[in-house]
């Protein structure tokens, strides 16, 4: 238990970083979508290591293989599998990770849990598990693309306190992959990258907002009371490494307000459609999506691992000194966009479905 | 689906403002386990309405009873079944209600969803649910504090913009209780009243932040990679009524520093236990408890129920002026204290016997 | 965990047979169906002790109140509480049971497990807890109809050696429920009826075989692998007190035919559509509903309180003997008949909507 | 949702027999476990085609690979990822399969539920299917003889007529390995495989019952009310391919006695431990284990696949006929004794580690 996520869209993820591979079990898919590994992989590349300058610069091409699930291009509704094998296995040097906490990483919580870890690049609480998260969320995207025409755009939001200026109800992909930071407001996105090339000069790194969005959400997905669309959102997003918080529409700043103020309210649009003036409530109101966008940032710690010299413990307990050594990323913010886009992706869909089930079967 | 919470220790709630009663089943509670209805009904009591000069004046008394589970002042191992039977039924006029759409209230969501709302008071998505919630919490207390001597204290952080000086290690259950709006910072404490009673006075309704911590947390809490304990403490709270964003540790604020400032370092104390000098990750990594105080912020938004009018629409769609009449909570905050700290102590509480069950095992 | 069954359609149910009362939670319904305690309580009263002259004398009306979840009438889509309060409560002496262990019940084994157990008549393990099952069957079976003219009949289709000759294909609930043993074929219920006080006279109980079918049942229920609809029909069955076995379609007796004797033919009908000559495979294949009648068998043990002495051990583990005072069931079959119907209601309404949910989903 | 069993102990399975592979997710699996993939491929040995005369001469050596979990011939408590890849991929002739129905076989209903199959050999309804299951029980069988002793022996009672006299309490695998049949008592394993060749040489198929027993079961195994041993038993072989029926201890056979005949009385033996003389029950009271040894037996129908002509239809309704051309088993019993063993193995285990989380948690 703990590596299963959704209940009708329900996936499965394995892998360590360092091992056979990574990968996903999709259960409870519909049938007869038309899926290729080729949607999948472009989706990964959006993740994978090594992608511009300021990501990490290890290569790894992380191409997938769809196991089984998906015939003639088009998926069975049997459990889809999809598998990428880890390549970058050269016989580095593990031997100080084996023995030494890195601090803010996972390695002495994994200890103190399992009494046991594979110390080999992080094992199971490596980013490389989010590759299954995200290889599900690509067909997450196409089911609710196809289903109602739902678009899901992740950026940048913020590096620091580098701010961006985006309007959540036209900005496009296109705009989002223009840069190699996915920020869509170029200025900030300059300043941005320059940040975080200064802090890996520095043997630093940095850490900001991801702001996600999704457009055209039907009415009426979520499932109060604990699985509220917010709920399922907030866990999916706080499953994701370094995330350390979440919010919905007006958020932590939604505090400073009164209620005459942050108070959405109705009113009947041209098409006769009830919607809502100002939506503060980030598209769900008890639970449930209204209509209107769903807006979500989540907050993305400085990464655990940098050069610069820090003191910390071996599993013995003994003090010592450590420096990280080779590759990683000075900021994880432009990788996590796919993978924030993901998680909205999976919890959509898998309302969406258990909506259907639900509420129209007798219609 | 929606209505449980947790796997091993898992917890249904049921019940509509108005109707037979609200209530919970706990399911998979230990066996053997001292619990009596004045200790739940001591919870209740925290969380109901008609507390204090700043709550709704609405009486409820609230009694629960414990119908299944419990013999001889012990938990047998089965679900224990707890009811709070509603009270307060005089035919008070909800036409208005039945018609009108409240803003930022989960009227219009809950019709777009079910074609269908119980329009009393709110329906399922009234904060009566949480009853349940309080009553399940009380239990989970109870024994996460007899396994491991776990103390669980939530309090109001902040009001609007006042902000109250809390040390999240020394901070004690009687400081909370020792003022009607739960802030143990007692300078803060009657700032926050007095803008508390402003804003009813003006007929407007404002939010603030619970802050929640958890001490004495075994280390190993906690299910990589969906189950984080950072990932199923904020859907718990996130579920909550109101609640629009949360933070674990560091949070929004961690953002803005650098890895090498925002890193915990790691140091053996004097029992020989490895700890961390800062705790910037908020007592937990990869998503388990490393033993240090878990420390969590919950952002509520101001109340939606305001007696200021605003404008909005009918089921129909038309236009139309809705104040609320009746009595209302100008500010959830001191209500929602013990109701974040049950969604902690169940989410940790189901931990402790999901590790229990996997890693002790063979032990 | 273990008080739960389904997952769309999941119902929790909870009580002693002892204590403040027993009841369910049904999570999932769809909305705006139209349900009545009368109509619940309809099914209870088939279940309920004290019905007829070869049941327990014991007298329990077992009415049913709706605590949320239905307004006006209709469900809310919302979760559905339904409490029986426990009415027989006079200070009966059980002090011998809660020492002396009865032969073949789960005294014993409940002490095991949870070191402390309600003695007073059974507790959990008392067939009491089925209430909770037969009133959401009787949802069920309205959904079920409702949404595709499915019908559930269930009957005694042997008492020891007495088997009745029935129809699958064309028995009614009339014939089922025109005699107290409730077996449609009258020679044989009336030996039945003889057998099973003539069981009752000489201190003794007997067991026996219900058959259940279904019929109407669309084509596509089911989720392989684990959740086949011949699956999650047996756990449902199995759970049942007395329960020992179940088969579905052949069963046992299909394992002395060869392949060419057993398999079933496909042809097309009259209406064009793919059906089976014969129907030994009972409804599924592969797991999944192929459109014909679903034909399942339960077989339960005789009932294990007896009045005849039998030797025993007391908790302590001291040898002694135990004759069952008071009033208990001679046979269980004619009330495990509505048990048995709710539980297949159960499975093919959850697997109703869990089709409905992924294979709809995009038509 | 359907291809995940198991609670804490929890296994995902993903294939179909034409693709890239099958497998398995162990998800909750203890950490330390000494396991190598030898191990589980001596259990897949026992599983896989061409094995002996009287199983499919098919030849799949089905070499099993880890993925994920373990690590320096340990599990990690991460989950452990299994895939044997499909071999056989020669580009065989489906075109009849593509459009011909087979009798029995699940080809129709995967047409009805999801509008689309993998025509391939039976695609994910495909025995096959199970090596996930049969390499998962392998490590649950290792943890329960590691954690308790528990020792789970299945083997064939029964082909149509001909039954086994097996002594449940000393039967061993060494006898059950002894022959290709999997049948003990070796003169009706003699008469058992010249059954089984006799049907192939007459291009026909037979079916049986394979019986499993669990030994050195600990008290306390089950969780009522839902989730009793016996149910979850019977979910796990009524989701085997072929299986038609189940029952524990007496069985169906048990509603011919009376309760003084059936009940099982209780003595304390000479270790002072609470015993049955007899265990008509099948090691199981009320759905908890009760120290005896559980014993169930499984109906397994006569394989649909068989070289007779039969008739049948078309997906687009036209009347055929159809003979099996190529390799394919006369009789699934003595490949299922392994299935059968790692279905109880997955149940124990998994209630293993649920017990030890709820009821030994304040121990």
């Amino acid at each position: 238990m703990g590596n299963t996520f959704g209940h009708l869209f329900r996936i499965t993820t394995f892998g360590e970083s360092h091992g056979g591979g990574v990968g996903v079990i999709i259960d409870g898919c519909p049938p007869r979508v038309a899926i290729s590994s080729d949607e999948i992989q472009a989706e990964l590349d959006r993740r994978r290591p090594g992608q511009s300058k300021i990501t990490t610069p290890r290569k790894e091409s992380d191409r997938c293989q769809i196991l089984s699930g998906v015939f003639q291009g088009k998926t069975l509704g049997t459990p889809i599998a999809i598998l990428v094998q880890n390549k970058d296995t050269r016989p580095q040097d593990y031997s100080e990770m084996a023995t030494t906490y890195r601090p803010s990483h996972a390695d002495a919580t994994y200890d103190a849990k399992y009494g046991f870890r594979n110390y080999q690049g992080g094992g199971r609480s490596s980013a490389r598990e989010t590759i299954g998260r995200v290889a599900a969320g690509a067909i997450a995207k196409k089911i609710l693309h196809q289903a109602a025409g739902v678009e899901i755009i992740g950026y940048v939001k913020r590096i620091q306190d580098l701010e961006a200026t985006v309007d959540v109800d036209t900005v496009t992909l296109a705009a989002v992959e223009g840069n190699i930071v996915r920020c869509p407001d170029l200025t900030a996105a300059e300043r941005m990258i320059d940040r975080i090339e200064a802090s890996r000069d520095q043997g630093d790194s940095i850490g900001g907002v991801v702001e996600c969005v999704a457009r055209q959400v039907p009415k009426g997905l979520g499932s109060p009371v604990f699985d509220k669309l917010e709920a399922d959102l907030a866990k999916g997003v706080m499953s994701l490494p370094a995330s350390k918080g979440v919010e919905l529409g007006s958020g932590f700043a939604g505090t400073l307000l009164t209620g005459s103020q942050h108070n959405d309210e109705f009113y009947r649009d041209d098409q006769g459609e009830i919607r809502t003036r100002t939506n503060r409530s980030g598209g769900t109101q008890g639970g449930i999506s209204n209509g209107e966008t769903i807006v979500m940032r989540v907050a993305f710690k400085p990464t655990a691992t940098i050069r610069r010299e820090q003191r910390t413990v071996t599993s013995q307990g003994q003090e010592t000194v450590l420096a990280a050594r080779g590759r990683h990323d000075p900021c994880v913010l432009p990788r996590a966009v796919p993978m924030v886009e993901a998680m909205m992706a999976l919890v959509l869909c898998d309302h969406l479905l258990r909506h259907h089930g639900q509420c129209h079967l007798l219609d």
